[in-house]
């Protein structure tokens, strides 16, 4: 969403005023715009202390003399299977990138089960075997899980959490708060994917479209820049909220401003179609297999070329910088020399897109 | 559920044989019973690599030149309010047990919410405040969270997963597989208030009783035997399944036989007699603030009393031994001079109780 172009409204769509005031939790609560985090800033960090940011991210914390990251993610995206990926393993590489996008080495992950009575035991084994399957590609081992079954109705067939804890390498500090004024940002390649393949075989969303999610995991490639000598500040997947979350928020959390080039975006024109037809922002459709990362101006054509080297980066491009002006803004140049405010999302455009 | 007292058919019941062949997932493979083993064992073992029993416990893995231990733990009970707890006090306590069973110091969790559409905020704010403090008691910093949100009649108000990591002192080796003839069986206090006090608020069940829940830290309990210097062989908080599931697994996975007393285990009176009212067996009942320890016989007083001196344990009695007889099945002498097998329970007696 942003403010020169409306939003078609799919389900449920309100006035955004009472929405957020509304005493009852609403669909857009878990959409990662600026619901949930009033919901995050609001409830959940006066309720457990801390700060917003750690409960935001993976967390980095020390046991002993290592410092390790830990994240949680729970997976409730509908249908469980979708072109290029299913919920076993995006519950997966969604842990794992977030893992990476602190820099740490993925090692383990925990698995809990909701399921559904009445869910058929044979999905349950090839879910849970696309979900080992994915584990073993991504080099983390599952060590623990959990198993709780809901009666019928008051589940969807499969939720599942996974967990993970990494290792963050010695000298590494990569968070949103690094970012700093002269940095470019590279993505990693194109964007809209995952979201746009879900919607395509949502019941009464069908459509036509060969586009496959970008579900994959992303610590090779903050391996290989790092490997690289390239001094990542910060690093994001942009998932639920797409680009536009994600650049709102580190530009929010570093007090800085962003900038980007509209025409540098790269959006498949398949995904660019069907943004078309479901009025959709590209910007705002979440990914599952792609990085934001903040790098000194002078290290973004290695950090380019690094990225395209890995087959996970072969579409990385830079899309523009940090400035110090509008701070906790994110302005898009456009294509005619005008420019344009790029909003963080206020709920649900996709709901239970992961 | 013993061979010799058939339980109450409550909810859902069916026959045993085709419960265990079917091809959909049941309420019972959610109950900490044989069916929930069996999903373990010939499912997500396969599908996840490992050993099954790694995947049943926490898992003690290494970081660094540290020894971790993580669990996950996922929360459906219902009703979320319950006498002597919250589902917010008990997704702490839960997990936080789950680490002490194998020595671990409890430091940091996660928590993963999945939310209802409609679920009133003031509540959801009521319960996380319920959370916080539980994890400020058990001394445990919550570190990362992430909220997803299912529409209204997906979900049953509020479901939330913790996962925990501990670290674990060097030279604790505590693990189900240690347990070995000789050894005094310890319970660290009175059984079945968990399960009875959920029960007697439930939808349909409501009876009259003060029997407040015991969702309690362990994690006290557990440092004062090593402190005491207690070689602790095993420990398990028996939650769903009771402890007679926890005896079961236990001498199915040392490979000895346990035996015990029934007239030495502290049922208290309201226990007993709602139990009575219910039909079930109150070894079966789940506890959320016991444990059990398997400890040399000669340290069976001295972790008695050690156990009885913190507040947490004042109730811990000896209630039996392990046997290099029978093994893999747990036997109850009963008060006549007479004996009978203590079963690990099939599937579901007390649905989504934790």
């Amino acid at each position: 969403m942003t403010a020169e172009r409306a939003s078609v409204d799919l389900e449920n769509w309100t006035c955004p005023v009472p929405l957020r005031d509304s005493p009852t939790v609403l669909l857009g609560h878990g959409a990662g715009g600026r619901l949930s985090s009033d919901l995050v800033e609001h409830l959940f960090v006066p309720a457990f202390g801390g700060d917003a940011k750690a409960l935001g991210d993976a967390a980095v914390v020390a046991v002993g003399a290592t410092r390790i990251a830990m994240t949680t993610d729970s997976f409730v995206v509908r249908p469980r299977w979708f072109p290029g990926g299913n919920i076993g393993a995006l519950a997966v590489n969604g842990t794992v990138n977030d893992l990476a996008m602190v820099g740490a080495q993925p090692l383990y992950l925990t698995a809990g089960f909701i399921l559904e009575e009445g869910l058929e035991v044979e999905e349950l084994g090839r879910l849970s075997t696309a979900l080992g399957e994915a584990a073993r590609q991504a080099g983390v081992r599952v060590v623990a899980g959990d198993t709780k079954v809901v009666d019928h109705g008051h589940g969807d067939g499969l939720y599942v959490n996974t967990t993970g804890v990494g290792v963050v390498p010695d000298g590494v500090d990569i968070g949103p708060v690094n970012a700093r004024p002269g940095d470019a940002v590279v993505l990693s390649g194109p964007i809209g994917q995952h979201g746009v393949a879900v919607l395509s075989v949502r019941e009464g969303l069908e459509f036509g479209t060969e586009i496959l999610s970008d579900c994959q995991p992303l610590h090779g490639l903050v391996g290989d820049l790092l490997a690289a000598g390239v001094d990542v500040h910060t690093l994001r997947d942009p998932t639920r909220g797409g680009v536009a979350a994600t650049l709102n928020e580190i530009a929010a959390s570093s007090g800085v401003g962003v900038e980007i080039e509209e025409r540098l975006l790269p959006v498949p024109d398949d995904v660019r179609a069907a943004c078309g037809f479901l009025g959709l922002d590209p910007l705002v459709v979440a990914n599952e297999g792609k990085l934001v990362a903040f790098v000194p101006a002078e290290q973004a054509d290695l950090a380019v070329a690094t990225l395209r080297a890995n087959p996970r980066g072969v579409g990385a491009v830079r899309i523009g910088s940090v400035t110090q002006e509008h701070p906790g803004v994110v302005v898009a140049r456009t294509g005619i020399g005008g420019s344009r405010v790029v909003d963080l999302p206020l709920g649900e455009q996709l709901p239970r897109i992961c």
